[in-house]
């Protein structure tokens, strides 16, 4: 096989902004993992850049094979993750530009921007080239099929109907 | 160090019915573990006894660190998967007596019983001494200190109103 | 590849006793690892039911790639596992129902039915999709080409006759 | 911690025959794992010598947590392997000096020196700092306290008349 | 043990350029390991900042647990990796901003500001939380105590006094 | 597929002094990994013979994927490897026949023959069946195409003469 070096490359252009007007969340999320750049198959890294709209956010959601690690390059952001069974502790922290932040691998974590006038940008390094990532809000109300309402009503203890009206909002991805 | 056959055993009655009518999700799940099966530290595996309460469930949720592999002893079930970014397609199943179904590390995924007048029962084994679990609703909108509504509101696409009404409900655990 | 719900499911009939009078040894493993369930692929995890018949056995054996735990459906067990050089000290137990033992990889184990008049049933978890499984009866006196009864003769510090007449017993596999 | 080149050394004399002749199998085995070399730690790797005598034996053994990699300094070996359920499966060969062998992680296997007036010498790589050694007929057949002989009676499909014979002789290890 | 968000949480700075006229190769590495942020632990993911004066390097080197993804937040570099034996292929690239490479794990590999008036910066991932690192000049040229001028000489192939020369540089840490 | 005893086992002649003359580094390094031994796939180990000339040297190297524990047959070896940043310590030992060294997976590492008039020979094993090899004169000094000696004189802080010096000896391998 022809290996050279443009399999280790990729003209990613993390230093652009990305459009996050047209995202419900306000966030855009450009992960660079083996399938955008395949020299990573086997090395266990990938790498993305998130863009962040005034009071926009990354939602809860969780890397089912990867931890994340973060750094904010711009602007200020509101962070926290979930820990696992019985305590749903959350662990948060307000990050300013250059501070450092990591979510456990599997934990409901978020990224939430709390000025309304300016955006923010994070870089984070995930320890595998397929993190995968499982939007809660998404994978529960916005599943094709859909999950059964009588599941989710008693899953989230309230009437079928406050189901259904989280049903049918329009459930996009915030990964371009 | 004295070891002896006691730490790898453990009287844990998983041939006994637990109780589900205390449980607002009617289901009671019995998790052997490193904590209550000391020699299991390292050796990457724990066993689950599950009992679900007529039209009860085990509600959608996730374990960070481990794959399970699932056996009906009694009833029915109606199970499912879903996938990750960006398809979110459930895999569903009707699962009867004797049936096995795998549910892959870190997905969410649930187990249903559709049966208003029976209970079920399910064994399961996970490929971690100590997998987690992480219930989706109780993470979300139960953790402590609960996770800011205006970043739950967003991530749902609902009023601020309807995410204090899911925090408002009693967030109680499955496990006993 | 069109993968669904069906890859991570198998009508296992794990429910059903299995037929244990043709086994010389008394028992019947059913296992459903990846050959059976392909969703199992990279997950690390299968799971087995063990039938035995009054005074039968799973006969001494050991899994190269997996570390099992166990549970009893039904009757009662003594099982134990010898540990590794140079102690070999054995590690045993009786298990009534709903117990459950941890037999850690590559150890050589054993269950056995003390009951002369019933039945027993267990259900066990491996922590590999491929567990492979070594009986040491079969391996080491009914292998396919057998092995010099020069070697096991000195091995086993008896006369070259023994071995002739282990060598000569009819290994059958319990495993259906 | 006050860490020097003396952790990663040992004087094992590797080099020098060690003393066969005490031994019932008429081999000796010098491993040197974690607890001869304490650098080890961590690391997965560790070494050893094996003598035979003129018709001597490393008798049928696994290691449960090691691949191991070997080659004849001196002498001929004749080795071999058994495969897993279903198929046992003997894989021999005639090693002369120089030749390489593998013996797959936790399978049954073993080396006779064939030749009645010469002794072998083998060195040996192992794949985990503390690989741990099964000799089958001591762990079956010598285990502290023993394994019922009703058990090994019947897994061995001998009267227990055999087994208590087997179980009488003097059970030494072949690692000094 | 009080575990809380601050473990997971380190006020790094890394938006602020670091100096780089005080290193003799023009260059300062800012790497967040375990050391700087408990809560990494066994979490296997570790995150760095790299300035380059103009005509600055990070000199060859290797990370001896962890493969590296790298992208460029100001200026140009010139990046390359040099394959295993017997090719020393050299996989080189000019990054522009916003450009990913990544760098295998083991593997000899060097960034270069090629721009004589301008500063460059990168952020980096690690898949390790202790990847080390091994800049080849220091630890060949500059260990402590100096590995013998006999034994480089004949590795380099050239005079002793060459070596005595590059052994008599100052050899600083381009980490501060 | 049809799997035997010979995918196992490799007629290396591992026994034989191999030539040592026609190395400039006066060494000869025989690597059985996977590409000589199929049946080492995904098993994890390796194994080598080194022969040294009197004064020979296996220069400063890694193996960016293993660690080798080395044991001396034949001769004395002054052997060492250097510790990662920001130590560099130099952690050395003068080894005797028999003597067993080790050297952490990543770490530059080398092995001399003090003698004047005698050959060395050693046998080591590495936990990969492939465990890469990075001469680091050859990969710095010697790779294809070469690095630019603007790169080479700033990381080694000499004249760039003296690193066209460098990059014009010619760069052979001791693997044969």
């Amino acid at each position: 096989m022809d290996v050279n070096a443009d399999h280790f490359f990729k003209a990613a252009k993390l230093d652009t902004p990305r459009n996050t007007k047209d995202s419900k969340v306000g966030s855009n999320v450009t992960l660079i993992n083996v399938m955008q750049l395949p020299g990573l198959n086997t090395l266990g890294i990938s790498i993305a850049r998130i863009d962040y709209a005034p009071l926009g956010e990354n939602p809860p959601h969780t890397h089912p094979r990867a931890t994340e690690i973060l750094t904010v390059l711009k602007g200020t952001l509101y962070v926290g993750f979930v820990t696992s069974n019985p305590n749903n502790t959350l662990f948060s922290k307000v990050l300013n530009k250059g501070d450092v932040f990591v979510f456990p691998v599997g934990l409901i974590h978020f990224q939430f921007n709390p000025n309304p006038h300016e955006p923010a940008v994070a870089i984070a390094g995930l320890n595998s080239e397929d993190p995968g990532a499982i939007i809660i809000a998404n994978a529960v109300f916005g599943s094709k099929p859909p999950i059964s309402d009588n599941v989710l009503a008693k899953a989230f203890q309230v009437e079928k109907g406050t189901i259904d009206w989280l049903q049918a909002q329009f459930w996009e991805n915030n990964h371009y």
